[in-house]
């Protein structure tokens, strides 16, 4: 941020009173300008034993293959949000059935959010964000040709846990691609 | 927004290409300036029988009881956030048990995470952010001098699920006030 989003002058950094963190503040309108982690949401499409992936087709790491996510809109609730990415990257609709991992991906600013869904039907297509979607076994994971890290995670974690058919909320930390921790809350 | 934050330009409103939504977008620079919604982190801390709320020092809602809670920062974990906002509002260090509810804002573009927290010990005290910090067994919640909505659905929820000693996540959508959903995943 260079300038003031509500008046056009050139913004400062400094601590304003009563806070203890570095803001960019308007010298001319005296805006203090906020900057917060934005949230991430999709789902882990589930249909019979298989998961949906899908082929980015846009950057970043267009090309590989990942869960429909993208980011929360204003105006919309979490599960909101991941069934309409999921709608948009992979062309079907999911029934939610719980929160699975919440992922705090430190060092950009995101808090992940990946809802387990059920595909109703096998009903799903490419669309303008994905090269092509697919439904894949455990053995079948592209593994080696995933976008991100946090997904490959969230996807490792739903393997282990469908051993025991109990899928616990995940809290996962990430600070520049060290994980934290995985560990569940119940 | 009125004026481009990376060139100081006025900036319109349109949906860029491959969007599908309008947007503030820099004429000048080609800026798209994308706004979403922020997380409210908090904790609701439990001492014994009892639980700990903070009558605001600022506005909104100044002299009005709630739990710690404010807006997470970047660099920072949602557990993090949880912790620090208590910390700094009740001057209590508090160990987390685990997310409790996930509360969509809509109208205010707002995500409310709740984590269950236990204090260690009964030391805690007023902050710049509180006039006064107390432990409240329910029978002397002040409900009606609470001062958010979404604080008094958290606290009920709370001591409901207290008979069955059973925390689960609660999932919770408000659209200008109407509570639409409080449902359960497990």
């Amino acid at each position: 941020m260079k300038y003031c989003s509500e008046c056009g002058e050139s913004v400062e950094r400094g601590v304003p009173p009563g806070d203890n963190r570095e803001r960019h503040i308007c010298p001319a309108c005296g805006t203090i300008h906020y900057h917060n982690p934005r949230i991430i949401a999709g789902c882990l499409p589930v249909y019979g034993d298989r998961v949906l992936l899908c082929r980015r087709a846009i950057e970043p790491r267009l090309g590989y293959w990942t869960l429909p996510a993208g980011f929360m809109e204003n105006g919309e609730s979490t599960e909101d949000a991941a069934r309409r990415e999921t709608l948009e990257e992979a062309c079907t609709e999911v029934e939610i059935h719980s929160l699975y991992t919440l992922t705090s991906i430190m060092h950009v600013n995101q808090v992940q959010m990946i809802y387990l869904a059920k595909m109703p039907s096998p009903d799903y297509g490419p669309s303008e964000e994905s090269l092509e979607v697919a439904l894949f076994s455990e053995e079948e994971i592209p593994w080696d040709e995933l976008a991100f890290e946090t997904i490959r995670n969230v996807l490792r974690l739903y393997f282990e846990d469908r051993k025991q058919q109990k899928f616990p909320l995940r809290h996962v930390e990430i600070d520049n691609n060290r994980f934290n921790t995985a560990r569940v809350h119940d």
